[in-house]
């Protein structure tokens, strides 16, 4: 009983969040801004992967981030001390960031001073994939001592992503991590996803995800 | 606007699964019956806890175990070749477990037969914080790569249970996951949790975990 009623809201909310999103696409577009969405579980690496990609981009790309967080802002204090504009959307318990939310957090930022946009989502591998932000290009980072085997657990997310982040590559070695069976379960899920493997720790493979990147960004200029 | 509504919405929700969740409280209490509700973000160590809970446990007190997962049955089916009854709820989509699915699973399983039934939710660090499921006790696993910042920002479920399980300590070593400093944040969220460190790949701790769940399903039945 309970569940039905949920559903039946839910697809009323998102099909409302459907259409603010391409609203946020479009403005986009209009100020020349790419928008990424990093999405993942709860300590997979996020705010590490933002912080290696400000250091790599930031000097040719001009950049913005909006953290979205239940509770705290220690993320956006980590992002606001490398001198990049940083918007908290603190949710307030919402286990997910939709359309409405970064719409808002889009208007604290100055679109015609930027070149891209990285949304951090909340830590969660469930929800946050069923709300289009608006952005451009959505990415998940699943890391290794997570397991091989979330992509049969969580297909969603990895179904509308275009990018899949495999992070922490540095505890792979003496662990039981499948890479090529986790490979084989995503591209099962999405035959057009790119892979990048990185390790935000050591600094391994980054170049992988950041000259990937930064050819979207390039290309979604032309 | 789409906020407000859900946020109306939800309240709607959870005061009827408040009701489902202690009319399966009373059941269990009538049948003698301890559940045990075990949260934590996906790959943190459910599964394995559950394993080795049943290696450890298995002989004493008879068993049963309700298996949440957005798709697929793995988890289900390592529990079964234990021997163990297993329920997987298949939520298609939701991202926790409610009190009407928990009531729909516990008529799968023959309580007159059991002591403890242990609940494996959905993997995720938000959702399922929200929703009661009638559980005798709640136990949320923190594991160490995961970081040491979490209860800083999702607070609600360190405060919903009664037991953290700091999952993973092999991964200590070498790390920079401060545990006094993470014991200290879940401590002023909950100064009555109890927190017991296992590392379920080796086995270290384990008993301090096997010993609080006995002492707990103990003190239930007198």
């Amino acid at each position: 009983m309970t569940q039905i009623r949920l559903i039946d809201i839910k697809k009323d909310i998102l099909a409302e969040n459907r259409m603010e999103a391409d609203e946020i696409r479009q403005k986009l577009r209009g100020n020349g801004v790419f928008m990424l969405n990093v999405m993942s579980s709860p300590g997979s690496g996020k705010t590490s992967l933002l912080l290696r990609t400000i250091a790599a981009l930031g000097k040719e790309l001009r950049m913005g981030v909006i953290e979205g967080d239940i509770e705290s802002s220690v993320d956006a204090e980590k992002i606001a001390r490398t001198g990049t504009p940083a918007v908290q959307l603190r949710t307030g318990g919402a286990c997910h960031l939709d359309a409405p939310m970064i719409g808002a957090a889009l208007n604290e930022l100055n679109l015609a001073e930027l070149d891209l946009v990285i949304i951090e989502n909340v830590g969660n591998l469930v929800c946050p994939a069923e709300f289009d932000t608006g952005s451009t290009l959505s990415a998940v980072i699943l890391s290794v001592p997570e397991g091989d085997d979330k992509p049969l657990k969580y297909p969603l997310i990895f179904t509308v992503c275009q990018v899949l982040i495999i992070n922490k590559t540095d505890y792979l070695e003496g662990s039981d991590f499948d890479l090529a069976a986790l490979k084989d379960r995503v591209y099962r899920l999405n035959p057009e996803i790119r892979i990048v493997e990185v390790s935000c720790k050591t600094g391994n493979g980054m170049e992988s995800w950041t000259d990937l990147l930064r050819k979207e960004v390039a290309d979604n200029r032309d």
